[in-house]
């Protein structure tokens, strides 16, 4: 023990030897200045509430947590897609295919499940348990290429496909492979979905931020101009463009016109176009129907460079738990191909059954199969449900003072603007905090509701905003409206009532 | 178009526009350099070979690849323990837990399984499509605690677990915690699994190595001091030390009094101490158990900060695909646990079904279940076979020229040292290559078993190696074997016959 003291006070001569090595000071400081607010102080505290509301269930002014922070729809009691967990379950224990358990089965089970686990029970030999090519099973990707084909009506290739972990792990994987300096710049919209601009400080890049605009969230290709511009004379080696579409958090839809423009733009401007598409389904109005940038990028004829990421998590699937996705490469480099496959090699592969549910996701039942009115069932009870929500709640928040908020033409959530009194302003800058974030915590200490604030996606300065999604289920959705109702008139009576500064 | 050239020149003026934004010579430079053999040449080589054979089945000397460069036992036919899988059956489908099914579902599955899908479905309020929380189920956390502390006799706390998708995931997020700086070291075997060299070259920190010493694979204390203060001489900040037990790809296994030599090693120098345990239930000696890291540093009451990692993906469960694990942080800084969790949030959660099979990793059926005694019976026919086969192999080796092999004491591989010809020696170098690279190569298209180079894990300066498992099963061993020495002794032999320079 002497010669371990010996050596100690020889590495820290001067005594101050910290107790750890692994510390605030000593840890990699761009993880430590990331931000990633889905997940931040609300929710955590929204954790603890639950945790309360377990042991007293009387010592709050609400029974329960309502977890509108994060698109989870499960967690809301959507209930998962029948066929989709019939294969799943046929594919993890498939003795229930044996000769002599079929029969068993069969009255469980219907034959067009039992025959799609089968077939893909034979894409990996029978053996769902082992890993796969790291960018997926082949025979997945030649689906989400045919899926993608039919979707735009261009060629796809299988092997410009890549299965992820959720479109999450995607993003952060192509975001490395632009990430080659600290002078590297990717542009991204404001208000944006915090896995970028988490990432980007991760990966000690610069965000370069455009301003969508509120009154119906296109985007103006003069503002991304004159952000790259900006950017571009500070030095920045901007290479890359973010679009999230349909639009987290504003839960806008870009309209084709739209989307040509932004092409052209990244064109022009040699940047790598970055199409986050994970809502393309959720689709609310006629005014504005998804496009796919793969589509545009196709009828342009562009050269540009396109990644597109897709998700099971999102849509009318919602299986965020699995874990699957895909991204498509569009006119990427051929080496940079390879690199891709060597990064994905060394996570090994993304998870089996989150594949397989890609597959059913491009590939669902089809007219004449035995599940296909279950599932087109399915999926149009939670698609209307979805959009009644969406407008029911947009009605709401527009019928309180000091608030607006657009429709939702797609995505699932809102974001309604708040014009805070100029005292509750004040008080929440002598707090040191964002008034949106102190509106948002005082909203979960009254009702449970747990809803993101808007300077965790960023917002055009000195505007208010938070996101919630639209997912609590009906039967309970007159109750989380008044409930929220009813803390934003108090919220807004007591302050209007107060003396102005 | 004119304006867009002309933009296009002004940020290019010299006329050397590239075609492409994301190249080899623009990207992340740290990706470029990385290299991973696990997957590298050689079996992308195995992969075009296996296409080959789908279509021109006589077109080579051999009928089929024996995949031996990976640790994926159920592409080898290991059947997956059944209680598994009929558990992870019925969460996916819970419908059959209804009262319509539930009868018909008892004619299929065992009465313990049923109950333990409706406790681990209970687990997530039966939501199996929802995220969780980012760090895991809860509930699964504890029953990790438990199964840790009954391993090895010392208390363990479930917010020090955070559950992962595999052992890689969390290997990766650990050393991103670590590197602050491209000053930052940390020592790795040699040789060592490629994950290690991999991650830290992305993360653009110094891999410092030490060598194990060939003759048992133990650690010597002064080769990692001598390593230690070369590098720290030389200005390298170095901060933890990997340690991978049983070891990978040696099969080497560590003595408990190693271990406490190398935990007390880090303490006296102040290292993070990261131990990768995935392969803590392949034991094939008694005079080399398994001891875990945390169990000597609870037993020396040390305070060194240590990260222990686990794996469904090894063991007898050798669920690859599925994705899932933990670690255990241990002496862990409070702030760093909250970091730590921040930067899990972002990727949102590790994928359910993963979760749920550590859980039953860790708390599998107990004697008296209805399906303890299948349970037993399946792990131990695994267990037994894998030490026949390891023993078999490393017979095989040994019997041949040039070759050298210790046995298996863990995990699921052999590194056998080749002592090749100065002819073949200095063949591969006019080719430009590392020799054991030529040889694994021309065994793959001689044989189509595919193993890897030991240069893809280092090995000791003038040494050869390479690394196969022994995971082809045991109807095809004897093949597997002869193919393999037939290779090897007519390589020797043509090179030995061939004249010396």
């Amino acid at each position: 023990m002497v010669t371990a003291n010996a050596t100690a006070s020889a590495a820290h001569p001067s005594g101050t030897r910290p107790s750890k090595v692994l510390t605030l000071e000593s840890m990699n400081p761009n993880i430590r200045t990331m931000e990633y607010a889905v997940r931040g102080a609300i929710p955590i505290k929204a954790d603890e509430l639950r945790e309360q509301l377990k042991t007293q269930p009387n010592s709050l002014p609400f029974k329960q947590i309502t977890p509108c922070n994060i698109g989870n729809p499960q967690q809301l009691n959507q209930k998962p897609l029948t066929f989709l967990r019939q294969v799943s379950a046929l594919m993890e224990y498939a003795d229930l295919l044996k000769p002599e358990m079929i029969e068993t089965t069969r009255k469980l089970f219907p034959e067009d499940a039992i025959e799609r686990a089968k077939r893909n029970l034979a894409y990996v030999s029978g053996a769902a348990g082992a890993y796969t090519h790291s960018l997926g099973i082949h025979e997945v990707r030649q689906n989400v290429a045919r899926f993608i084909e039919q979707r735009d009506g261009f060629p796809a290739n299988p092997n410009s496909i890549c299965l992820t972990s959720g479109a999450s792990g995607a993003v952060e994987r192509v975001l490395d492979m632009l990430i080659s300096s600290p002078n590297v710049g990717v542009m991204i919209p404001i208000p944006q979905y915090p896995l970028y601009t988490a990432t980007l400080t991760r990966l000690n890049a610069q965000a370069i931020p455009y301003y969508l605009q509120e009154e119906d969230w296109q985007l103006s290709i003069g503002d991304l101009e004159g952000a790259l511009a900006k950017a571009r004379s500070s030095g920045i080696d901007v290479r890359a463009l973010v679009v999230i579409n349909p639009g987290n958090p504003t839960g806008g839809c870009l309209l084709d016109s739209n989307i040509a423009e932004i092409v052209q733009f990244c064109e022009r401007e040699h940047l790598v176009l970055l199409a986050d598409e994970v809502y393309q389904t959720n689709i609310y109005t006629e005014t504005n129907p998804f496009v796919s940038f793969k589509k545009i990028v196709s009828q342009l004829g562009s050269q540009v460079e396109l990644f597109s990421f897709h998700s099971i998590s999102k849509g009318m699937i919602g299986e965020c738990g699995r874990r699957g996705g895909y991204y498509e490469a569009v006119n990427i480099d051929e080496q940079i191909m390879g690199q891709l496959f060597k990064l994905a090699s060394v996570s090994l592969c993304p998870n089996v059954m989150g594949q397989m549910a890609v597959d059913i996701m491009v590939n669902p039942p089809k007219p004449g199969d035995q599940s296909y009115g279950l599932y087109q069932e399915e999926i149009d009870g939670i698609y209307q449900s979805l959009k009644r929500r969406a407008k029911k709640l947009a009605e709401a928040f527009n019928s309180l003072p000091n608030m607006t908020c657009n429709d939702a033409q797609g995505a699932m959530y809102l974001f309604p603007k708040i014009e805070f009194p100029q005292a509750f302003i004040d008080e929440a800058k002598q707090l040191g905090q964002s008034p949106d974030s102190v509106y948002c915590m005082r909203m979960l200490e009254s009702t449970g509701i747990s809803v993101v604030p808007g300077s965790g996606f960023g917002q055009y300065p000195g505007t208010f905003h938070f996101r919630s999604t639209f997912l609590p289920p009906e039967s309970l959705f007159d109750e989380f409206i008044n409930g929220f109702k009813h803390f934003h008139t108090d919220f807004m009576g007591r302050y209007s009532s107060s003396p102005k500064i």
